[in-house]
């Protein structure tokens, strides 16, 4: 199992055509199909405008008081809303979100680094149909099934650190269920879903390095399940879930 | 970044010179200096002798009643209060533990799943210097640092599907800072502690495989930080968690 850089991306601006691109330096770089790229959020974002400016932004009286409780700008508040459905934690400046798509990240994934000032990046509107435009272009290049997996740096409950996990999947299934199998004793496997997407954007997170400089990783040799792809899979029912509830 | 899965380990049975095998195998399947072992903590349990037979335990009171409310073996409930720190987490049968190590894991990470009937394995006493032995033998054989990370299979919160997470690390630093670094506009990184030893960890599980057949995999092209290595630097302190309180 291999993993390496997609080098040449560059900076990425609003309209640039980031799947072309990217199929471009896939094939150059010796990708083939089979392989998986796993993408950082952020220039999918950029290509795809999602970056908004702070001072075009119009806070509400909800993210006045909340700017006034966190000390973050009004401005940014105001955009941690929009991209939230919920609030499920705060502390301080600290604020644990519920994304739209039912991520649950810090400031609703908005990003400050690695953006002009002034500047925040959002998440991908629907970073599943993101992931399939840009696995549509790199198994057209490189004729057969390349899938993609979009990614974001999370933080957790309980662990110190950040890593990488999938928040836009197409061409593999995110979660591989593996009961049915049998352990070599011969028992039945129970509770045995790999979180296969997130393994993959944890091992490519050791090569995008922090100054974002290389945000594309290709990786070969991985096991996966072909499959539609959806990250929805990987969000766990709220129903289900022993830590979201005050 | 390569990986590969050290082959011809086979069964581990209490007492076996397991550090001993492994720095044969790595050593036969390629591994030098500057490589990091991945290894799940299955086999190191194992040889440490850390497998119980249901049939030895004697349950008390609690356990009794926790096997009540569960529909666990009383054995079993036994064996995960005497592994827990606390429960703080539960639903029906599921238990979320936190071990004496201080990870938050269902059942204080025992497992019934590749051991024979009627015993369960327990996670290592003192995973980080299990860690430490398995490198130094290593390291002697390979003429040079090699690092280890044993890891085990994690449940989330938020996120369905399991990935492997360090719970002992040697020779690098489990959590990096890059505090201090810069992005590409200049801006002075926040907030950028990269878990290398679960990134490390979830990569690995990938080749693991359910049937537990490749424990230990080698890992070349990482660009870790070599430090003496300590698990708990990945525990987020208590106070500061926000997801563990009720």
């Amino acid at each position: 199992m291999k993993f390496w850089p997609l080098t040449g991306l560059g900076e990425v601006r609003a309209g640039d055509p980031l799947t072309a691109d990217l199929a471009r330096l896939a094939a150059a770089s010796g990708m083939r199909a089979g392989d998986v790229l796993v993408i950082a959020h952020k220039p999918v974002s950029k290509a795809e405008g999602r970056v908004a400016r702070l001072a075009d932004v119009e806070p509400g009286e909800a993210a006045r008081r909340l700017a006034r409780e966190t000390g973050k700008e009004p401005e940014l508040c105001e955009l941690i809303l929009r991209e939230s459905r919920s609030i499920i934690r705060r502390r301080r400046s600290l604020l644990i979100c519920e994304t739209h798509h039912g991520f649950i990240c810090a400031n609703a994934g908005i990003d400050r680094s690695n953006t002009p000032d002034g500047t925040a990046v959002l998440l991908p509107v629907d970073p599943d149909a993101s992931a399939r435009a840009i696995s549509a272009a790199l198994s057209e290049e490189l004729r057969g099934l390349v899938p993609v997996v979009i990614c974001d740096t999370h933080g957790r409950a309980f662990r110190r650190g950040l890593v990488n996990v999938a928040i836009g999947v197409a061409g593999l299934r995110a979660v591989v269920d593996h009961r049915g199998g049998r352990d070599r004793e011969g028992r039945a496997l129970v509770a045995t879903d790999q979180a296969m997407a997130d393994e993959l954007s944890a091992a490519a997170g050791m090569l995008m390095g922090k100054d974002a400089g290389t945000p594309a990783i290709a990786c070969r040799g991985v096991e996966f399940v072909a499959g539609r792809g959806d990250a929805g899979d990987l969000v766990r029912d709220p129903d289900e879930d022993l830590f979201r509830g005050d």
